[in-house]
């Protein structure tokens, strides 16, 4: 391509500080280094990962810097060393890298690759520990490893999966975060059962997908709870069975949904970041095994509590990030998954 | 026996009320009505929950009542309808019941059996809601179903665990409570494989026994944390290969840990009942897979707390109660499995 090895020059939606409206800005793209990939962004959609760290309530939010997660698009140049992905490849870029190398790739126990963590936190590229973004001369921070807020954006090329190049971009973008958040906690964090009772708490894009996964994985009753009712007629069409919205009683929602299921939930989702709704997730579990599942990301300080005694009668309580999807493995899987509508999960036996 | 049928007159330690130390006194006890065993309690041991009750914080405790959970004794007489032990087999009492009928016994999932917990939890028998204790015709409450600190106690049929006649009494009734409580924790509730990094909080018997657990399981290090320095030599004999005493660093013992353990631990075990140390326990566990299990039982109104990233990050918090073990079913087993000296774990397939 003409561009490759050149900086290119496009637009970008700049967080400039905390708050501040985004603003539509000329931004320099640096050719990728060792080890990375620029990618022209062709969709990228909003996530509440973006508003949380635009909202300045996330500590390790650092300003200007490109925002943008869950987006799709096509190879436009690699840097030195890059063999799994080629300039025309379809990608999404990933947040949650896979290297394949490090402890925690190797655990075959989790999907937290750790190796480019330390630069995607602090928002630069790991090989000279700057950034690709500059207005100007002033360098604009990375965000997540992705930054898909711009035409062009460069990321690790552990962090890029490679998927159908006729899949519609479009759509699978969305398999990028949110959707994968929500299948991934129900099939690989939960492991639902055929016949389980289970309860979605917050029907933003994350719950549907959760509701969706319970609905494939064979979940006999999927009760979903969000304040605003005007949801349900959309998350009936992700399966979700009865709603129950938390204003129309005076009991605790964990009482209420108690005494509909006679003791409890077996597999309950927080899908909004609200540390009081965490801990009505795990209350509402039935004694004796009920696991909750917490999938939404909390403000910075913030705790979950409650009585040991609830998990010393049988409740677990875990969370999940990306639903434990491998990025790079699974995140093509689930492309080729959508383009032939299979709707059984993924067999649990190989997933890590 | 003579006895059968009759109000047994014997020797118990009752407790009058809170902290007012046991009082050895007359009892009169009962016959076993329908579904119920009396037993000759020959073995008793103190667990902290006696002491727990007795301090007048557990907001169930009811007085006056006679303690005692970890024994093991001799079936006496039988009531109406008793057909798994009868008079003269050797048992221990399980403040755990298993009826093998109610929704907890049949899900496959917990050995929580809910069937007896509405009297068990108010000091009295299911049959007539009434005590079998007496003083001069005072009721006196039973405790945890079992009251074992008398010479005979009467509990539910689905609360005795018939044994092997030729096991030592005075040594299997640890089998009542404390060493299948940290056994289990291990084998049932944590599942801890070969090669994994434990820490174990608190040293007392169900700490011990956990590191036993641990060591029978393969666990490649087995850190022992103790406030008294002088319980690691015991504890060596255990498993233990470590330890570490939180009075002697000034950083907070989960990060102690995480240092010592690149990156912190497999599995934690709380065996305290302390809510900060559940806490470090959860903390001290690697990120993406790390695992504590609460053994302890804390004070009534204790809430444990942490920050939901913890969790997110791939850690687990669960509990157990009574080590996940089936009483009636399993406790013959480790019986067994002490006659025989066998180390190896209950196959994890078969146990529940």
């Amino acid at each position: 391509m003409a561009t490759q090895g050149q900086v290119i020059n496009c637009k970008a939606a700049v967080a400039w500080e905390a708050t501040k409206p985004l603003s539509i800005e000329d931004v320099q793209v640096a050719p990728p280094q060792a080890g990375e990939v620029r990618i022209k962004i062709l969709f990228t959609a909003l996530c509440h990962t973006d508003a949380y760290t635009w909202s300045g309530k996330d500590p390790e939010g650092l300003f200007p810097c490109i925002l943008g997660h869950e987006a799709a698009g096509i190879v436009e140049s690699v840097g030195e060393g890059v063999t799994e992905v080629q300039p025309g490849d379809h990608v999404i870029p990933c947040y949650q890298a896979e290297c394949r190398e490090c402890k925690f790739c190797k655990s075959g126990k989790t999907n937290l690759c750790g190796k480019v963590r330390a630069a995607t936190g602090v928002g630069i590229m790991m090989n000279d520990r700057k950034s690709r973004f500059s207005i100007n001369g002033k360098p604009i921070y990375h965000f997540m490893g992705t930054s898909t807020f711009s035409q062009y954006t460069v990321v690790h090329d552990v962090s890029v999966a490679k998927i159908d190049p006729l899949a519609p971009l479009e759509k699978v973008c969305l398999l990028g975060c949110g959707v994968p958040t929500g299948l991934g906690a129900v099939w690989n964090a939960a492991k639902v059962e055929t016949g389980s009772i289970v309860a979605v708490f917050g029907l933003g894009t994350v719950g549907l997908a959760v509701a969706e996964g319970a609905k494939t994985a064979g979940a006999s009753r999927i009760i979903g709870v969000d304040i605003d009712s005007k949801k349900f007629d959309t998350a009936k069409n992700f399966g979700v069975t009865e709603f129950v919205n938390p204003k129309d009683h005076e009991k605790p929602i964990q009482q209420v949904i108690i005494d509909l299921t006679d003791g409890g939930v077996d597999y309950s989702f927080e899908c909004i970041g609200n540390v009081s709704v965490m801990r009505a997730a795990l209350e509402c579990c039935h004694k004796g095994w009920g696991t909750s599942v917490i999938v939404g990301v909390a403000a910075s300080g913030q705790e979950i509590s409650t009585r040991p005694f609830q998990l010393v009668t049988g409740r677990v309580w875990k969370g999940t990030a990306f639903g434990g999807f491998k990025s790079r493995s699974q995140v093509p899987w689930l492309v080729d998954k959508y383009m032939k509508k299979v709707h059984t999960p993924f067999p649990h036996k190989i997933l890590m």
